[in-house]
């Protein structure tokens, strides 16, 4: 149970007709907890990748409220607050709310009832082996003191993902126990039905993997402070590029550097365009002879200049905070038809169905 | 934990006025799985008491199930069609749907939105310690494959009570730990709010406790085979007397006779309107001199006269389906309203409202 089965993760994302199993578009869902601003980190580990996946696929972005408070229930206005803040960053990075459809988990009943249904299809003692959650849990420090809710999440995350029959959902390495948890309790709910009603999904788990922190933590995160804000200003930009970590043994600039490691070139890597400039770059830095600040001033003009529109953008969309209520609206309320649908497929083979 | 907290039962029903410590009318939630057709048991230990409850309560009847999948999921066409079979119950014995509104669970996704919330106000830990969900593991022998929407059911429980504001729920000794939980769940949530949206609740113990099996045992159980079901023919009710255990001692008319376990004089006890005659019949059986033949046949006329009228209303309701699911339909919707402006409460001092 612990090693992940890797028949249920693609590694790029497949062709749109290869993986349309089921009649229609192939669906992918994706979302993020709306928990504080997004920063760099989320830009290359999925927001980047559903600008592109939006043209390819029916792409469901979810603002994952509930869930985000299964462990914020002693600061629900920060979920509230931030619901908002992601959403802007979603626009402002170039996701289209004309072929993606963003929508408010909280707002879809139907989400609530699907994990109601599918907790009856689980058991306790296979939600306690689950390596994703045994993880958070030793991560949230809960012990003994676990929320139901935090326990029984993997239903939770089946309902998102079937309620909108995705096939395909863009997680971390660490996140593929859920998939598989997901695919059990569809199996087991067709199985019930004796007709294919929910869709297997395959986890996408994206080339680029985790960027690291300002600081050269291995994970980017608000709490260690060691992050740039997509909406950061060109003042944060600079601050927080003079303090990247680089290579601590490359004390003059004569010396041999080393790239493994080192957040200024780990950010150059995901980030430069312009890629033979870099490699060049790159191997003077190892010769020897290349000054950490002359990385760095790269560094900061790459940065600058991806992060200026994105800021532009999103500083724009702010000002029209009923624009993005709508958006919000609409994208919930398209979302939502798809979710019932799929909840009263569920509901009438379970015998619930009456009037 | 073990002990009931007696502060939380109440051992009779209060006027309507007491326990009205919110504005508006005091709400009473009860109900049954329809996993079967109701019986004697049922009648005494709750069906009897909602004919009265009508009058001076606001009284929601709910039909649970939902909660009756979560240990039938392999059959779930039965749960289906008992929901007909137990309103049909309801009208026959004077429950009436203009003073009582009869519910269905599964049309009421609010209910499933609260257990949700509710889930991240209790802790696994505490779910576990529950002697109600405790002892029903054993009965059902789940031992470590408990599913977990049976592990949670009483935050299930928590939204049931609670989406309809009912300070009284009428339930056995054995579930009160059931209303010790919803009352943590109310308490944690209004603390959490800051304000009282949720009503605490108090168990109702009928004063007249379980109604022994036919066969002596102490449960009337469908599985057992020793019940007696309301729409039972005359032809049935008959049989069911002939083999009712009476007191294996009382081998000659002349002896003296005993009873205790005596589901005969159980039974007359709980349904004979007669109460003289009946302490006249119970001396002459204690003294000697009273055959069981005598006892029967006074108990099949009192059950004959008391259940003709049950199953002639019964019989004649069953030719209208049209109007039963009518009545249900209307009693659900106006339930989910009630309901539903819980849920948005509950979801707006989540933090959870938006449009």
């Amino acid at each position: 149970m612990n090693q992940p089965d890797q028949s249920q993760v693609i590694s790029s994302a497949p062709g749109a007709t290869t993986t349309a199993a089921a009649k229609g578009p192939t669906v992918i869902l994706t979302g993020d907890r709306p928990t504080g601003p997004l920063h760099l980190g989320h830009y290359v580990g999925s927001l980047r990748n559903r600008v592109t996946y939006q043209d390819d696929y029916k792409q469901f972005i979810m603002l994952a409220d509930s869930q985000a408070l299964t462990d914020n229930m002693e600061d629900v206005n920060k979920v509230h607050r931030n619901v908002v803040e992601v959403a802007l960053d979603y626009l402002a990075v170039g996701i289209d709310p004309a072929k993606s459809t963003i929508l408010i988990q909280s707002q879809i009943p139907e989400l609530a009832e699907l994990t109601f249904y599918y907790l009856n299809l689980v058991t306790v003692a296979r939600l306690e082996r689950n390596p994703t959650v045994k993880a958070e849990i030793v991560l949230r420090g809960f012990e003994r003191d676990i929320p139901a809710g935090f326990l029984t999440y993997p239903a939770s995350q089946a309902a998102d993902i079937s309620a909108f029959k995705a096939s395909i959902v863009p997680v971390g390495e660490d996140q593929i126990p859920m998939i598989e948890q997901t695919n059990e309790i569809v199996r087991r709910f067709n199985r019930l039905a004796n007709r294919e009603i929910l869709v297997e999904c395959k986890a996408l788990v994206p080339e680029i993997g985790r960027l690291p922190g300002t600081d050269g933590k291995a994970k980017m995160s608000k709490s260690l402070g060691n992050t740039i804000n997509l909406g950061a200003t060109a003042a944060d930009i600079t601050a927080a590029v003079k303090k990247v970590y680089t290579d601590p043994l490359h004390l003059r600039v004569e010396d041999p550097g080393h790239l493994e490691g080192n957040v200024a070139f780990i950010y150059l890597d995901a980030f430069d365009p312009e890629k033979d400039k870099l490699e060049e770059m790159k191997a003077h830095y190892v010769r020897g002879g290349l000054g950490d600040s002359i990385v760095k001033k790269r560094l900061e003009v790459v940065l600058q200049e991806m992060l200026a529109p994105i800021r532009a953008r999103r500083e724009e969309l702010a000002q029209d905070k009923g624009y993005i209520m709508q958006m919000l609206k609409e994208g919930t309320f398209r979302a939502r038809e798809v979710a019932a649908r799929t909840a009263d497929e569920v509901k009438a083979a379970l015998g619930l169905s009456y009037f």
